[in-house]
């Protein structure tokens, strides 16, 4: 873990307790366009739940709602445990800066336990990792610096006609896989309209929720390896598109599921 | 709207502002198993956003968290205007009874305005509503009996492998469709785990998330008619499995897509 407390993400993630509220600072490294990365604010969200005294279990869910961006500079969050039963606990999170709410988030956290398991989704027949070259953005923004993603289809770049992209990630340098991580992950996909319009045009993340669906050890138990991420959408209306995800073990584990609701000007 | 304000969705939705805090009443006629029917509660949350007096817009996207099973009788939602931005805008909820906190909730409104739009999901090959007999659940709960649903395909009874569901539903007694009875008809599906397994286990939703697609007219516009609901599952696993959904129209409007995440003992 010495290696990981000095990682970029772990750095822009880092959260100070002062026994009442969580202190903690947006990073220029991990900027997008006009804020912070929405996955470094999500795990930001997450950290903050999960360091909270109170905290039983490991995370479930995780919902985060970008009410503003987030300037450069620090922040406070506050959580609120607002109930506690014997094997699910509910948490309510707010990021304030400069006495204002920039993002509101709910976390549902847990303890899972032996029952019938089934794998329902079809994972992707997709190469392998090394068959696939590292994607380089035209324009790269600072985010993403830290992901590395190998762009298997759906890019604003091929020639994909549907709003579909399979990718293998991880984040970059290396860094053992753990939930907020992953929750990050699931925010590093090409915004779906730019895939179906094939250029860019502004955007921002409303809402962005996060299903934890493989248990703790197999999600620690991914360490560095790449992952096979899964997104589609399914309709684009009015000033906003939808986006739903998976992620994947090469070894065929279905470890989260994603949505999320974006605006877009076009 | 005179008829509909005495619907009993309306009347188990009502709630009366103190000018402080809301307050409702849990009715034993929207029983589910060990709680309210998780539909009734969400559309309760995301009335308390609509009747805020800060209220602008209308919804984009509610997620719903189930802490603990609301007895009937009286409770209390207390609602925080997170943020006020020009297009949308952000509300926190939490649902008290006995001074405890029994489902929190965030929802974001918002305008929407034209853009360049697209279906990219397709709307299954259906039969027509009156080639489907209504379904009758062989051990109705209390809330089921405000539904109309017609079981296309994939319940606990037919020989259906996989964990897809198409129905027809609406409210019964019909009501004119608004965003809170559309949030509901989104939990009304058969539990994923039912139809894998053909029978009941104990389960009880922790987490509920409703993206509203359609504009408001084009909810609004849906009036009474049965609305087209699919659901599917990706992934059962140590105490949990979730449910991914699509509400669409007759016409082929894609009004809402939905996810949960289900508690199960099996």
């Amino acid at each position: 873990m010495a290696q990981s407390a000095t990682h970029p993400f772990d750095q822009a993630t880092a959260l100070f307790f002062d026994g009442e509220r969580f202190h903690g600072e947006t990073r220029p490294e991990y900027y997008n366009m006009v804020g912070p990365f929405g996955g470094i604010t999500a795990a930001t969200m997450l950290n903050a739940a999960m360091l909270h005294p109170a905290r039983l279990g490991q995370p479930l869910a995780l919902t985060v709602n970008f009410a503003a961006p987030a300037k450069v500079g620090p922040f406070v969050v506050d959580v609120i445990v607002a109930r506690t039963n014997r094997s699910t606990q509910h948490f309510s999170m707010s990021m304030i800066q400069d006495a204002e709410v920039v993002t509101t988030a709910t976390a549902v956290f847990g303890l899972r336990r032996d029952s019938w398991s089934h794998v329902e989704a079809v994972m992707p027949d997709v190469p392998t990792p090394g068959d696939v070259p590292r994607f380089e953005a035209p324009a790269p923004l600072p985010w993403m610096q830290w992901y590395h993603v190998r762009l298997i289809r759906g890019s604003a770049l091929d020639d994909v006609e549907d709003a579909v992209t399979y990718q293998w990630m991880r984040d970059d340098p290396p860094r053992p896989l753990d939930h907020a991580a992953l929750a990050a992950l699931c925010d590093t996909f090409v915004p779906r309209v730019y895939v179906k319009l094939k250029r860019p045009v502004p955007i921002g993340t409303v809402t962005f929720t996060v299903y934890f669906l493989a248990d703790p050890d197999t999600i620690f138990r991914q360490g560095t390896n790449e992952l096979l991420g899964v997104a589609r959408a399914t309709r684009f209306h009015q000033g906003y598109f939808d986006q739903i995800g998976e992620v994947w073990s090469q070894d065929g584990e279905l470890l989260a599921t994603t949505t999320q609701l974006v605006y877009m000007k076009t």
